[in-house]
């Protein structure tokens, strides 16, 4: 039996290959797919089948780019009209080399998210691994808002149900296997450690301690934001995303070429450090570190603009590529030759953004100059503690309230600890706004260099 | 949390790499140890301590390789002379990044066996992960017999208690990670699954299923092969291992160097598969096929001799090197430079050795050729059935027992599927044998061909 | 300035990608060209254009994949009607990055045959490498007997006049960038060494040591062999191969599966060493070894059929599929899944194909045993010595004069060194005869044991 | 024969390493030599031979680590005391596989240079590869100044002796393989293109264009940087440096851990870009950008204090510990875990060095601000045109002359892109001077926005 896990950085998404004998299967395949086929080339194996968990609206599922390399079919859950692949029905059996895998119905973070028990057929009829989706993680559940408020409170007992009188019951020894882990957006409390069971959650998933009331009323609390292209990656994921047949090459630009494609519309990305942006930047770039990619292009970039990149280092061309294409963008127009350096040899038009050290923050209020702190968290962590004074717009809505901040004021935009507020800051710029800083080490920071935080 | 399994093909020996922030920690690691190195440099980790489970017999252990390039410490279970390294003592726990190691000591397999519990701060101070070396198997469980039949009952109880009263105790969802998998030494009927949890073993692991009185009856009824390699093994963990500080580079030959070699009294090993072997070979030399290098190579090569390898294809030298090393034969002299078509088309001594199909036997034994099927198989094989008439000497005794086998017949050699029977052949021809076949497809083959078998 | 030479093993080919700041042109790209892709993402670069120095007969092409993947516009000589790309006219210019390439029709080898002149603008506008094709090697030059006898003066003079009035005017000093490289079938006496300039060739490559009217006599001389399924190469290279997009990923195929395979008609290939398909085969396979399989197939292989790989080591299957792509064979339709031992465990038939040294040859000619030595290898080596009272049938015309081999006596096939043989043998088998030996270590060995040859 | 050209980026060094079936030489091996043994591994050598050009004073000869992997023999030149090696004798010869190398004494760049002519044996006793050590480049020669001014004039001669009465005669044919490629510190004009002839230089190599008399008054007048590391290279490369055995591996240090080092006297190397560390850094350490650190470290890091680094990118850290070791700077105390980014978390301190772009530093010329342009070029560079009213001092000289720059005034660091400006503004800032600016884009930025130069 072969078993490997394929992690996804930045969207911190499990998909698994499990393979026995000759034959396999994936779940949750992702668009970048190659790495499933190296598997199977390297072990002796086909893919047979393809399962998703549900409709996954955090990503471009690979299913179908996988299905174009490999012949396997898709399989997904009941209740949506999926317009490629086939519908599962609950309890329905898939053998594989000598294993089976037995299809779950575990509604609840959507209506036709599935879950799958594996069983190996050496050792007996019982499930040994459960691949949960986004139903169950590891120290979290899946996320029940997407379907609005209305819907929640019927999602939340729903995925109680299904965790409680679905999973759980497989038994405690059963290693789990979720969609999911620390980082991703489906869930804000996921564990860093990626191994579990159903046992260790029972016993230790904080959620699962709650009784059906309070799990329900705690799920009903929660706060998730929801990023503009979950509407793009559901309608994907739906109808089926185009196929890429490899991963796009942008091409390489010297600094007239790239200045040429920006003329024409194109938006540049800047995926170095914020305080490498933050030292000399392209005029009009948004700084979005390259780790950050998956979790912040979805919010800024839109879908009808060829993207133009700059890169700290020509070898994390592939890296940005495959963090683009999983969201589903796919018009990479080109990257800056020999990056910002090229650029300013040239003495094209260069823009800084000052990097404030907490203590430099501190000293300024302290004497009182005339400075707005730009807190631009997650309500959560704002609730949590922030600096006395502040004003706080979550980054994902700032484009929306720019009428909240004055313009001819010094603004120093604070995040955890610095990457996010140098997208926002790099926003502001674009606005118009000039004087603009970005907290060294943000919030993070501030607490520990001892200061003070108002709840 | 970072958590890696490294599998070392053949041994079907299993060591753990478990990191956290920048501290990690080594569990039975492997002689050549760069594999960890790696892990290390491409985390941002350093190695802190290492963990033995026991003073292992069936290959070289790598901590003292490994300290020298990490400046790790080593730790022991209690009651041997180590040479190096320090005792543990029953609970002791280490911690390193957010998680504690604790050390359990469960003897059975030998005395000074020890399991590990892994905990992670940040869920709770319980266990989720335990290190059960060779006590506890996925499928099966340690052997007791190393001491002998006198202490074997002791052993046997040890290792029950081990299991039950420390081990399985740990938690049903505790996950398991044993020593060996699948194809190793140490356990007949490990399963080929690697996942699994002491839930799932409390349940399906046959042995477990047994009352105490049943499972020590059952453990002294097991028989295990010795190979004589073990006693070097057991010197080499006991005392340390010489340090290699890189992997031997052996030379490649060309036909005339590689023959005088083998005038010096240099042994000669070809790694070749057994059709290739019996097409042609160079006389006097071994037929060990790479996959069984691990398996078969103590039980016939001696310490105090150079060794020379044949092998199909020159990129799989490193991979015979690495099975040799871990083995602790460390004078590789060299290996045919082109292989043996080099040596062919040199017009130097060659030999054939023909391999049988069961068809081709079926018909020899029914027309009543005068033939004898020697049957090379362990014990346990033989039993469970059997070519009617065949002569049985288990592989690892055959040297000894030569006055067995009448040197003017025709001997057809089968073990289960041709590879050890190969290696059989080969000794037989070096004692001058001459009527020497090999059964393609052992015993496998003559029953799908749905030929008969006694008990 | 980057500059690699690609080397396609087997094939002996070699193209070449050379690039500047940003801007890179590749020179008959294999069709399995993401090595190219590779380069570019590496360096930085795009690429522009591809230059093929002829329409090729002993290979697939690679501009029209490389262009689907690039963009890159394609340029061949002028007189063929190629249904994609374009036609250059004799010293064309294209510039990319600092360097400068010129066209130079350089008839001889075929009618359209080029040349390309590379020079470093950095230095000078004067040549420093020159790309050669098929018309100058290292040590020898293009075969002019492509068009037929007819023709053939005609085409060796054109040679003659494109080497010493256009190649080599370039300067001694120019680098040489032939097409080939030693063991190609478009050149006998290839250079092993890879590295060489006009100059070296002008002083020491044999053939253009010899005056106008030597060197056509020379060249109508030489006999060469014209493999059948360069037709088809000329056709794919005139209108285009299919596109591949990827390379072909056969399925492994468990030994029932393969053995319907067989029925339905496919053809077995068995890429083992000799002496491995001696040792045991599967029925009715044809033998040749890996590394000879982009020399042998196009001779025997068609072009309607599906391929079924027997692999010694699944990580050559790759390496396998590139060869067969490289002439064409897209359609492979598995490979055998754990290989000739998973077939021989089923007891499926299986058969021998016994190898004789030189010595038991010498000894059973002496004692007047009655066989027929069959020697196929090219007429060239036939008459340069081979064993007395051999039969000459060349390999190539095998299946053709079959009714010149008695079916009723022992053969003894030999070659070289061992690879053809094993593969006439193969056919020999299939065509029903029983008795056939491979004569190890071929006439190579023959010669090394000191035994005689006539002429 | 296998013919690979090993680039060791940054110091622009190029080895070689030459085989023939299966034995090899190595030419100039760099220290971290396991490149070498990768190749013979993979092509089934050994290395018997080590040449040494000459006693290298650029960065640390590997032939002594070489030697210790494989038992090589090292060769260098005649009339130094070196304590390893054998010493050379004129025309000696050695034969490997089928080819010849033949030793030519060829002083000028120093008086042991020697150069080496290789034959292939398969097609004549004439060279057809010369290794030229540091004696002709690809459109230059060595440089001469490094026995002192005194000894100079008889060293140019010496160099012009050895090109035109030894190297050139070897024939225009041959392929020139020089032990150094553009960006050295060995020669200020070699090409770009790493491919040449003999004959392609004595067309093209302008300084091979010159009459004896010019050729040695050239000499004399070039001004070469002599960094202070150099004395320590000529000491290891005379006697021998130490064995490393493998690459260290620094520890990946926590904030706190790191802290703990700078206090006991490590120095803090930033790695990262100039903007990078324009947007923050850690005070008091150095800016050397990761390409720059083989040119630019030799001048500040002294051998008796470790060293910390600061990196972009943790995968960056074996090319940072390779640039250092190849230049004797073996103590590297760490690195710092997850970068800046970390060390801001916790709030330790961080400064800034701004970045001023060109229009900027214009503007404030032109409005007659109170600073100071502070030219760090090498002397030529400057002498092509520099800004008016600039000050310039050499980077390398800046320590020694701190004294001519006043502290109290704004001054604004250029170089040729920004690279050593910003090393040298790091220097600038742990000597005290707060008001310094690294110019983006440095000279070439000014040049290319149209802005005037002075002579």
């Amino acid at each position: 039996m072969i078993f490997e896990t394929i992690k996804s950085e930045g969207l911190a998404h499990f998909s698994y290959f499990v393979g026995s004998v000759n034959e396999a299967i994936v779940i949750d395949p992702r668009r970048d797919c190659q790495v499933y086929i190296d598997i199977v080339q390297r072990e002796g194996m086909i893919i047979k089948n393809i399962f998703e968990t549900h409709r996954n609206e955090d990503y471009v599922i690979g299913s179908l780019e996988l299905s174009h390399f490999t012949g396997a079919k898709t399989h997904h859950g009941p209740g949506l009209a999926f317009k490629y692949g086939e519908t599962l029905e609950e309890g329905q059996e898939f053998y594989f080399g000598k294993l089976k895998l037995t299809a779950i119905h575990t509604p609840g973070h959507t209506d036709e998210s599935m879950s799958y028990a594996l069983a190996d057929l050496d050792a007996s009829e019982e499930p040994v691994i459960a691949f949960t989706g986004d139903a169950l993680f590891i120290g979290d559940v899946g996320r029940t808002d997407l379907y609005g408020p209305k819907e929640a409170p019927k999602m939340a007992e729903n995925l109680y149900n299904s965790i409680f009188k679905k999973i759980l019951p497989l038994g405690d020894g059963v290693i789990l296997c979720p969609a999911h882990g620390a980082g991703s957006v489906c869930g804000g409390a996921i564990s860093e450690r990626e191994q579990s069971t159903l046992g260790l959650e029972r016993g230790l998933n904080p959620i699962l301690q709650k009784k059906k009331k309070e799990f329900i009323e705690f799920k009903l609390s929660e706060h998730h934001e929801r990023p503009p292209y979950f509407g793009k990656m559901e309608q994907y994921n739906l109808e089926g995303p185009p196929i890429l047949g490899h991963l796009p090459n942008p091409s390489p630009l010297l600094p007239a070429e790239f200045q040429k494609h920006i003329k024409l519309g194109a938006l540049v990305v800047d995926t170095r450090t914020p305080p490498a942006f933050g030292g000399a930047h392209i005029k009009g770039s948004y700084s979005i570190w390259l780790n950050r990619l998956p979790l912040y292009a979805g919010w800024i970039l839109p879908y009808d603009k060829p993207i133009l990149l700059v890169l700290e280092d020509m070898r994390n061309l592939e890296t940005a590529v495959r963090y683009l294409i999983r969201l589903g963008y796919d018009r990479i127009a080109g990257y800056l030759h020999d990056g910002i350096a090229a650029w300013s040899k040239k003495a094209f038009p260069v823009e800084h953004l000052d990097l404030l050290t907490v203590q430099e923050l501190k000293k300024r209020l302290d004497r009182g100059d005339d400075l707005i702190v730009l807190d631009i968290r997650e309500k959560g962590k704002w609730h949590d503690g922030h600096i006395k004074g502040a004003l706080h717009i979550y980054a994902g809505h700032l484009q929306q309230r720019l009428d909240e901040i004055p313009e001819d004021r010094s603004i120093v935009v604070t995040c955890n600890a610095g990457n996010h507020a140098s997208l926002a800051a790099s926003i502001l710029r674009q606005e118009g706004y000039r004087e603009i800083y970005n907290l060294l080490g943000g919030m993070t920071a501030w607490q520990n260099a001892g200061y003070n935080v108002t709840k």
